[in-house]
């Protein structure tokens, strides 16, 4: 993949919010059997746990806008760390909660997957 | 090493944090020359310019309190993702920021060194 990571980082951070936001089922595919997701501190092991956790959140529209993204090469296994922050609107009567989110994703077959997840709500 | 993820994790964050407040230039010797970080934004490569960096941010005193702290194994090398949400007060008549960070260590000689850093403050 000839992009630079910045690049491939913020088409990443795209395809995911939006995918989250219009078809939460769709993002199953991004994880592997080593996935794991940590979710407000509680941890989810592998694609079927992650989407289940996922699909059961207590709201059944939401909204991201991203806010910043940083990015860096993780290492040796040619992975990327991205680190996202920004708001989340879970319904229309409701105030954008603020939240930060890292993934690490590691390389597979000219793409890549997320081998880490780990979101937090920000509580002002 | 013998301990869990979670207590390393826990032992670093201690750490790091405490040399932060009383001993900044300790710091350095966390990073190796691939170290990255990212603070606000701007990326500073290897040990150097990393302790630059956080030698000559404009306070000369300060207290982090850690809130959350998550960690995940970050894959095969036997690295460890750790996520950390909290607050830094920088003077006496301050209020404290709130701030998130990540941090990728990797295996070194039976201890860990910091391969990725990511610091942002949170805005409220």
């Amino acid at each position: 993949m000839a992009m630079d990571p910045d690049t491939v980082a913020k088409a990443f951070v795209d395809h995911y919010y939006r995918t989250f936001d219009t078809n939460r089922g769709g993002l199953v595919g991004l994880y592997q059997e080593g996935s794991m997701l940590t979710f407000e501190g509680q941890k989810f092991l592998g694609p079927a746990a992650i989407a289940n956790k996922l699909g059961s959140l207590p709201f059944q529209q939401c909204r991201h806008t991203v806010v910043t993204v940083d990015c860096q090469p993780s290492g040796p296994q040619g992975g990327m760390l991205v680190f996202v922050s920004g708001t989340i609107l879970t319904g229309p009567e409701d105030h954008p909660l603020r939240f930060s989110q890292v993934f690490h994703l590691l390389p597979t077959g000219g793409s890549f997957f997320v081998q880490n997840d780990m979101f937090r709500l920000n509580y002002g």
